[in-house]
């Protein structure tokens, strides 16, 4: 006998009852996605590595999946260039396509090929797998979902705040208590003019944002390693321990940031975007944190990010604004904002907290059980009025012994099993019983359909 | 500038137009799949190479794309093995992971894999990509979705009539007439049994299955061709010009295989099948047709094929049985049956038969104009009202010329704008406009709902 076969690491299969936890999130999503206006897309699954690389740091590009050219894929290359045995310089000489790392390239990507069919503001969502070769671990996996919202080639405020409504809509649908974490790309450029390090806005940024993990004092430690002044940590130290209402923060802030012009327009737009929050009454679960520097390399302005309250995880969705995301790709001055649900994450979420209501975790109505081939044939045709009204319902399809016959019918977790024996044709009825309940009776077929469409 | 950037041969951008209309079909097909009691499993992109190789011949191994290892992939090969430049071989030592190729080797890994999880008959539905090196052509991609519905660990001829079924309510539902054409891969041995020629099963099948193609003599050529005495050849001619019903192209066949036990034995299960689809009242476009052949490597019993009557187009489904898929992972004797829907040909014909229903082409209801930030605040008010309702609107997000507004909201097809200015402020009202009648009339909120609604 063969090997047990396997699938490959940090990869998984999705079973019955997964799936319908996975699609009860999904569906969630994608209906507040088309309520709040946003269309699909679809984008290949591979891309031309050209549109991959240099996109997502050095780390990112090793983490590609490359996909080895077809037929003889060495033809041309040089013996002397084979015998250097350099996996990276040959990897771009045999390889000429990646598999898609997040949806927010291949997305700008999509945008510049597309530009002549496009109707700007483009509010676009998508719903696809990604790829990435890390090393997996609990919770990381190298095939996951991403679900983006995005809109594009509009710079109002109010893409923010509608991203902030989409949030609470999804996750008030989904049950999970949420805080949204909002801060801003300009106020953290502010903070690094006004301590006198403008240059080190990355080392400032990336260091802060381990506040949560590591504590302050350790924060402080790496700032100075990295070759921070005395002066500008201490100069730091007022921005780190800012507490209050996210009014009295930005109040605050007004005051520290006075002579950072950059810094004062950062503020501005924080209290245009929570202001129409406020006015337009969204519950009071956002908060300005200047320690929230995600993907910094690419948000230019408002910075999202979401904790689930109930559960010690990670961030569960998050997003920014990026004021030139098209312009790797040769189309300059095109603002966007966006938001990615990590769906993998919710479901921990939901998983923890009991959330799944159990109608989503079956698809089973009733089955019918077997008597022979006569039984069965009156069965189908009962079973096809059934389908006809909408209830999901099938025939046990082998004359298996009765008790294996509802052995099945209960592990498998059907609500009802019907039977349509000799006596029941003979009286045109079907013989109904409840699972779990027990329960037993005889209905003609309309009662039944009645009774299953309740 | 950067040059305009693309996307691999023979891969696709699917447009929110295109993909509302992709989604129709996979929420009809899914809907059925429900309805006939398949449930839903995913398996990952990524297969290892030892699942992959050696299921679709060779012709299917050099399809495969194969993701190249990570990190150093070169480490570990000899100088000598390398400076071969022999492709083919290095291949195996640099990649150990392809995309899947189809969703039949995946389930069946699948099962194998977690058969101590599953309650048989196990119906299972799978709709995910798939992927092949194919050289792109018309009609054909590197990058495609299949729609799976298997039902595994049962012998029950009940199973075919339930995926006939199956197959009449997609395409009754999608609007496409069809003729779902049946054979019998036990049939086609008892053909070749009877001519004389048993071991060239796959040969006479490979031919005859190209009747329609190069018509009758162009086959018997290529039969003589390939080594099969004019004898075999002439024998074979009453099968191949069988004429009438089903019922008398059976009766036939019972006396001209009468010599054969597996043909008798193929005849006898076409019968119940086609019988038990008439006693339950199916449509007559059921035909069995001896020329059919696909597939023939794995298939043991019942082959499937659909027709589109009103387009030319290869087959936009097909399936059949096997008895011992599972067998290559290690798992004997388990017989399955399935149907695999092809989402890009039924997509082919319902655009060349106008068969999407206009409102699966627009996700957009109303949008409101954008009149500067206060009237923009007020208008997400109403805007919150409507989504909570259900009904998906949208604000324009800048406040640009009211012209550019409507004229954006014409295009994207949007059937209503919504104007709330300072006169519907104070009133609290808002105007409303049908894009398409041009008719203006102003509401209050709970009036714009219950319109709406309608």
């Amino acid at each position: 006998m063969a090997a047990k076969p396997s699938i490959p690491k940090g990869t998984r299969d999705f079973s019955p009852l997964e799936m319908s936890r996975r699609n009860y999130i999904f569906d969630t999503i994608k209906r507040a996605f088309r309520l709040f206006g946003f269309q699909q897309i679809e984008t290949p699954a591979q891309e031309n590595l050209s549109t991959l690389l240099g996109k997502y740091g050095d780390e990112g590009d090793k983490l590609l999946f490359k996909i080895l050219n077809s037929g003889d894929f060495l033809g041309g290359i040089e013996p002397e260039e084979l015998s250097k045995a350099d996996s990276s310089k040959l990897a771009t000489r045999i390889s000429e396509k990646g598999l898609r790392y997040d949806l927010t390239v291949p997305f700008a990507r999509y945008v510049v090929q597309h530009r002549n069919e496009i109707k700007f503001p483009f509010k676009r969502y998508q719903i696809q797998p990604v790829w990435r070769a890390d090393r997996p671990q609990k919770g990381r996996y190298r095939e996951f979902y991403q679900c983006d919202a995005d809109i594009i080639g509009s710079t109002s405020l109010f893409n923010e705040v509608e991203l902030v409504k989409l949030i609470e809509t999804v996750f008030t649908r989904l049950g999970i208590n949420v805080t949204i974490k909002l801060n801003n790309r300009k106020i953290l450029s502010g903070i690094a003019e006004i301590i006198g390090e403008p240059e080190r806005i990355v080392d400032i940024t990336v260091a802060i944002d381990k506040i949560e993990k590591i504590g302050l004092e350790a924060v402080n430690e790496e700032l100075l390693e990295k070759g921070l002044s005395a002066k500008a940590v201490e100069n730091l130290q007022p921005f780190l321990s800012l507490e209050g209402t996210t009014t009295e923060k930005l109040d605050a802030l007004k005051k520290m940031l006075s002579g950072s012009e950059t810094g004062l327009k950062g503020i501005e737009e924080m209290e245009s975007v929570t202001e129409t929050c406020k006015n337009t009454e969204m519950p009071e679960n956002i908060e300005l944190d200047v320690s929230l520097a995600r993907g910094l390399n690419y948000y230019t302005g408002t910075i999202i990010e979401v904790k689930a309250n109930d559960v010690e995880i990670g961030s569960i969705t998050g997003g920014g604004r990026y004021d030139n995301l098209t312009g790797i790709f040769g189309l300059p001055d095109v603002s966007g904002v966006g938001i990615s649900f990590g769906a993998d994450r919710i479901y921990d979420v939901m998983l923890k907290l009991g959330l799944f209501p159990d109608e989503s975790c079956s698809g089973a109505e009733i089955i019918f059980v077997n008597f022979g081939r006569q039984e069965a044939t009156e069965s189908l045709k009962i079973i096809d009025r059934l389908r006809e009204n909408g209830i999901a319902a099938q025939l046990y399809p082998d004359d298996a012994k009765i008790k294996k016959q509802l052995g099945y019918a209960s592990d498998e977790g059907f609500k009802y099993v019907a039977m349509v024996g000799e006596t029941e044709i003979a009286n045109s009825t079907v013989g109904l019983k409840n699972l779990t309940t027990g329960e037993q009776k005889s209905l003609n077929v309309d009662e039944l359909i009645q009774f299953l469409k309740k």
